[in-house]
């Protein structure tokens, strides 16, 4: 079981700068995602777009962002459970919760941050009969370590970005990749569709396209898919086949915790953007109050006062006085210590 | 008269940043800040201290944080008033508010955010009886042009980072630089203390102290100061005398404007930061309400909800779109554009 004392479901940037706050009050985060890596859309779905309303960051690429909060939060030593996703919640004697992913890992915590964003994204998956049976065998929605694909065939679907740039990844990793899309054109960033077409042009990459994967054939694990091209069917040996065909977001479990709903949201009030049930707040772009507007800086507020609210729970009776970090720097639960260089007293003769 | 959409009261970060959020809307600022430069207690204050809980900016000198805000501000041309004071404030008939500064100037708008953060800086002033008669007549308290002391003497007194900032900052523009402090000790960055013993040594900055100014001369404007060191009175003849002994924060004249006040700070609701008087926000460390955190990031979170009621205010009727800047891009007010790179769609042959 896993322990802390806020659980924050989703990675988002809402979700990493809880780490930063709670760390400021000596509150220990561990964080839940159902995507394989921390930052939720801004790493998932636009790494390489800029961002220009981050106060104080005239444009940031959505992949920095995220750098920069990890960064900020490290010294902090967040716990991350990644590629799994919350499903469960149960309220303890003690006041606690335990929240328990779909994969089954089990984490208590006396407070719970949903910072779930969209909410949970769940990938679009190609209409293949079979394919539920060997997904984790095989079939991936996700690249989570592109270490596992090291001298296997790879067969990637999909036209936008991310099968784009996953293919141009492998093509150094796997022993082979082949690239299926339902056209001939892609979608994608102009430097990334080139890259495409020069390995493809070198052999490094193979492409079937206008073409789609009908079948997928195995016994425990993926051997071979059918690819459907015109009228044709082709067999194609493989390790691996990884549709990447975007992500939807859904609320997910999460909808059914008891919490009030509105508009796919969860109510908050906006004292600390606690839910109606206490001890679980929702921050971010998972949450609805009058005037809410869905934007990453509204998120770091909300985290920052509920923040201050789990503190109060967790220490019932004690002062709370808010310091600056400019005046008292950060100690680090690793031990670090950041402080702005101390003014000195000396005499000039 | 200056006419703008928002007027800002205060330019301190949470005010910079009202000018991005509403250029998003299509809504101009004007700024008034006593001080003689943009950025508040970060510029004046504290502007080579770090600060780290800036969310997605791991530590950021103050000073750059002003930087940064003022860029992402620019494209859409914000107005200054600077080194003047928001004085009076009087509504029209046609719902608009005129606000007048100690110097003067008449400044009109529709909708007025006051972002004063703890208040106007009023300098600490020295306790000389005839200092006022001599206030802009070579006496100041704040060093708004440098080159005003072009090849003149001047005389400065304090014992902290302004004084000694200044004092190496006009050695070399000045004819003559004094620095007088009461005692021998200087209190401020390491090398701030150690460039001012370099350049005294070197005869670049005359040193008295211990030391007191206690009295001016001159007919229309200073020509000379007595210097009291231990019982001997000197005669210092200077075209200037700059005592720099820190500022202290007051809500000054906006205390009387009618507006709900409680513990220094200006009531407001959370849901868009409006006080008591409508079409009046206050935004940052000049406002209350309960669980309000005077800190940086909130302010940006309030400026932004202000904008969106102000926007509502300035355009009754008009159904307003949230946008996305990674998705919409920036128009700015100079027609300027920016934006994120656009997906091409090729084929890939």
């Amino acid at each position: 079981m896993i322990q802390t004392d806020i659980l924050i479901i989703g990675a988002g940037p809402t979700g990493l700068f809880t780490v930063f706050e709670a760390g400021l009050l000596k509150l220990r985060c561990h964080l839940i995602d159902a995507l394989p890596q921390p930052g939720g859309q801004c790493s998932e779905l636009y790494p390489k777009k800029p961002i220009y309303d981050i106060p104080g960051l005239p444009e940031i690429l959505a992949g920095d962002l995220t750098k920069n909060l990890l960064e900020q939060g490290k010294q902090f030593q967040p716990g991350f459970t990644l590629g799994e996703r919350a499903e469960t919640i149960e309220k303890q004697e003690d006041g606690s919760f335990i929240v328990t992913t779909n994969k089954g890992t089990k984490h208590q915590a006396p407070i719970i941050a949903i910072a779930g964003g969209l909410g949970s994204f769940e990938p679009r998956k190609p209409l293949i009969e079979n394919i539920t049976n060997y997904e984790d065998k095989g079939v991936s929605y996700f690249i989570k370590d592109p270490e596992v694909y090291r001298n296997k065939r790879v067969v990637i679907s999909g036209g936008g970005d991310s099968a784009l740039d996953w293919c141009v990844f492998l093509a150094d990793i796997a022993s082979e990749v082949t690239l299926i899309h339902r056209r001939n054109e892609f979608r994608g960033a102009l430097d990334s569709v080139e890259r495409v077409q020069e390995l493809k042009l070198i052999g490094k990459i193979n492409l079937i396209t206008p073409a789609e994967v009908v079948d997928i054939h195995g016994d425990d694990h993926v051997e071979a898919i059918t690819v459907k091209k015109g009228d044709k069917n082709i067999h194609l040996e493989t390790d691996y086949f990884i549709p990447l065909f975007g992500l939807s977001p859904k609320l997910g479990p999460i909808g059914d915790w008891g919490l009030e709903i509105e508009k796919n949201a969860i109510k908050v009030d906006t004292l600390d953007y606690q839910t109606n049930i206490p001890g679980i707040f929702a921050i971010g772009d998972v949450n609805t109050y009058e005037g809410k507007l869905k934007l990453i800086l509204c998120g770091f507020h909300e985290a920052t006062l509920m923040c201050q609210s789990a503190y109060k729970i967790l220490n019932p009776g004690k002062k709370f006085v808010l310091k600056y970090t400019t005046v008292s720097g950060i100690n680090g639960f690793d031990g670090s210590r950041k402080e702005s260089p101390k003014a000195v007293v000396k005499a000039i003769v």
